[in-house]
């Protein structure tokens, strides 16, 4: 049943949020309140939902549709009458991909847990079509030893899309509610694209600057969870706010550094965006890393990462402790281990080589870091 | 009473610190335990105090002097034996500035509250000779109609001496009991005198940096006082991480924005330093700024300042509401009042012209400072 595209404008894009978690369903709360005033933009956002019966025996996606309301991950926020969910990720690509292109634009926000990443690309494989955007709201690739896996290069490269990312300092229970936040989106040739992204994310309460550095921007979403389990660390030790500053600036250092060191392209300016400073000060004064790293600090270490996660986090895993590894093995690797002391210190207190406390003990190996920022 | 001077080699430093309050001590302390090995230092640190009367009726600098203790503004902690305190600023200047001059250096050290500056440099002025650097600690200086009046430009021009700075995240009573932390030195031109200043301040737990950005880092230790109020408001709101991380950050970049428009010499990566983000994270987590704006906003602005100040500090003032006036009144008299809409609605919600929540409702003014960046 293909709408009748020629009663509207041409060149209108169509918007769908592909998951609708917690931040995927604020996500879509932020685009339906933009496509309803934006001319350029279809007012019906598409939310794929990965089906799920609630204890309540209905499907997930009705209760959705029904009362507009994400009951499982939003619960009490009103996602706008426009936002419709759809359970069949095939369904949702076939009318949005299918119908729609030749006359329509398809702007696609891809915001799952990052493993799920490269099984949807496989069910989309060879099913876009048309005039495609894509943009990732996905924090935590993984950092692989030959270099970080970035989520935007996985979409780019399965899909054959052009993508943007969106990062910053978002917990995402204080935007549902309309609090002020800020975020910055990362692109890499077109400041046109970039700027409808923009247009389609901000709100008076939600504040969002274009930055033509991807990878600059998509890293800092992965490497402040290794700068945040230092901070709890610090926290844990009970060693005051200089020092807990002082180690914060450091990890913003050497990730600014390690993203360089990486991609000759990334900003320094990018680390001043929400993403970069912001996004830092938001996850090592809250977030879980910073809280189970306080907690293993105070445990002397005593109690591991794996034991800590089961008993304060419900299932949950820590990406902090994962990327701290990953980061490690590629500084090892490539002989750069002495250059990213606090880096390197997180990984081998978090394998218990270290004590807690090895965090600042560490420190006069921090001056070194001179070297890169001269290299960089 | 000259000492033999034949017998020492010749271009040893002497330093004296100026000043003995908080952090006049404990800069005391870290230069003492780096003069005793530090071979082109004499031993010795002479520490010019404001003579008080204690209660026992003991003059303060016989108690420094005889318990090797500030007890009155940093009791507890043992400055170093080769600590001297001395309660006439001419007569600590007569020692020095006559007796070694032609063989010896000296290094002044400044760090008295800025209120008695101008006095002091009034009382040195045609005693110093010789050669002489000087190094200023002290935050807060005031900011001018026609520009912020540096506390290393007056000393500079009133006693003909080359002045550093050293800034940074800096909790005196942290630094004290040895947690550890960092600083940023600012230099004119001479590297080689900024690494001499590196060396006597720098010890496992404190970490010093040098940049050649002495009014980016003089500023910026002004400056955060005025973010550290946006702060407290926002903690005073209970408006979350997020909104504080955001006012954080919107607040350093016009730091940086209005730094650069006075000063074009002043370079974005000072911000990345211990005197730039470090310390605007350690001083809108803890410190009084933050503290009694957090009461301000608690009380809907219906107390002011002045009263709040009175009940919770004792009769110190608070530096940052008096900076928010000062950098109003520049912005106001050159234009800017549009492009830095953080600073502006700082001061307009501390004289009760705007409500504490308008630190964030004015936030759709807040992409105009873009504006700024593109023309620094």
């Amino acid at each position: 049943m293909a709408p009748s595209m020629e009663e509207e404008a041409p060149s209108k894009s169509r918007v769908t949020v592909v998951g609708s978690g917690n931040w995927g369903s604020v996500a879509a709360k932020l685009i339906a309140s933009n496509t309803l005033t934006l001319p350029s933009f279809h007012d019906e956002v598409r939310m794929w939902v990965f089906e799920e019966t609630l204890p309540s025996g209905e499907k997930l996606t009705d209760v959705i549709n029904r009362t507009n309301e994400n009951v499982k991950y939003l619960p009490g926020i009103k996602l706008g009458k426009n936002v419709i969910a759809d359970p069949d990720l095939e369904n949702a690509g076939r009318s949005m991909f299918l119908c729609f292109y030749g006359t329509d634009a398809n702007m696609l926000v891809f915001v799952t847990p990052h493993q799920f990443m490269e099984g949807i690309c496989k069910r989309l494989v060879g099913k876009i079509k048309g005039d495609v955007e894509a943009i990732s709201l996905i924090k935590g690739m993984e950092v692989k030893m030959e270099g970080p896996c970035m989520i935007s290069t996985l979409i780019s490269q399965q899909l054959g899309l052009n993508c943007c990312v969106l990062m910053g300092a978002n917990i995402a229970n204080e935007i549902a509610v309309e609090k002020f936040s800020e975020a910055t989106v990362g692109y890499r040739e077109s400041r046109e694209i970039a700027e409808k992204w923009v247009q389609l994310f901000s709100t008076p309460y939600f504040i969002v600057t274009a930055v033509q550095d991807v990878e600059g921007v998509e890293l800092c979403g992965t490497l402040k969870n290794v700068v945040a389990i230092a901070a709890g660390f610090v926290d844990g030790l009970e060693m005051g706010n200089n020092t807990k500053a002082a180690i914060m600036r450091i990890g913003l250092r050497e990730m600014k550094a390690f993203s360089k060191m990486l991609f000759s392209s990334v900003k320094d300016s990018t680390f001043f965006e929400s993403c970069g400073v912001a996004d830092l000060i938001t996850t090592c004064l809250g977030g879980r890393n910073r809280k189970v790293a306080d907690a293993f600090a105070r445990n002397g270490g005593k109690r591991s990462f794996d034991e800590l996660e089961a008993e304060m986090l419900q299932g949950q895993k820590l990406q902090g402790v994962s990327t701290a590894r990953e980061v490690y093995e590629v500084l090892s690797h490539r002989g750069w281990l002495e250059l990213f002391p606090l880096f390197a210190t997180v990984h081998e207190i978090c394998v218990g080589r270290l004590p807690p406390s090895a965090i600042v003990e560490h420190s006069e190996r921090i001056p070194k870091l001179s070297l890169v920022e001269k290299s960089t």
